[in-house]
């Protein structure tokens, strides 16, 4: 196959060169490493990839408290990275994870515990696996 | 269980209350509904949103174009949106989709064909699931 004029080191060498957005960050999916559900959305700046990356647990960065966080420092929900993959343009990290307890700080296992549906024109969210695996009043009440 | 004191309208609610950044965007995941696998991450607006719910195919909003775009409306490879799930703050948006052919533009069935690796501090990518689907050089001169 001929050299895509669409190709560029970021996008079709093996250099490690994340690209983070105006704010420092990346984005960041968590999967489950058993069932493939997405866990989580969140940011990564470049001190939480790294400390994923040696850890092998997963940082994040928060944007609401402005500050690094490893995941289950506080609930003991942590998640070991089975897998970190980058996207073509490096600004998006894909981890497969062994989740402990639950990812959502509601308490689900996955942040996304409602689907989206429309009817005549009228969208709404209905629960699926919404079942709560710890109350966050207990768990985060320190 | 009690009520959580960290529950509210947007988090326990079942109105649909999106919740777009400063640039009016939702971040995106698309996995392939058959395999779980994390095809890209990309960016909508409302009206991306709202074509997406309305016709059950990906539309989203490029960044870097500035422009709406229906997924495969160059390349012929669209996704069939599944189902539709909104995370716990509905700032991010999970749609699990049939993908037809290759959703990364680099002709990849994936965005994600490349791990992250790391040995002795050095941080490499290798390519995992990087064979070419389509030539992109083909499909996007015309």
């Amino acid at each position: 196959m001929s050299t895509s004029t669409h190709s560029n080191d970021r996008e079709e060498g093996l250099e490690f060169q994340p690209k983070f957005d105006a704010s420092g960050l990346l984005t960041c999916v968590a999967t489950d490493a058993a069932t493939g559900e997405v866990l989580m959305v969140a940011h990564m700046n470049d001190e939480a990839l790294r400390k994923t990356i040696a850890s092998g647990e997963a940082w994040y960065f928060s944007r609401s408290c402005k500050r690094l966080w490893r995941k289950g420092e506080s609930s003991g929900h942590t998640q070991r990275v089975v897998e970190m993959r980058m996207d073509c343009d490096q600004d998006a990290i894909w981890i497969r994870v062994e989740q402990t307890g639950a990812a959502c700080h509601t308490g689900r296992r996955s942040c996304f515990y409602r689907a989206v549906t429309s009817a005549d024109g009228d969208t709404r969210l209905s629960f699926v696996d919404a079942d709560r695996l710890f109350d966050p009043d207990t768990v985060y009440r320190k």
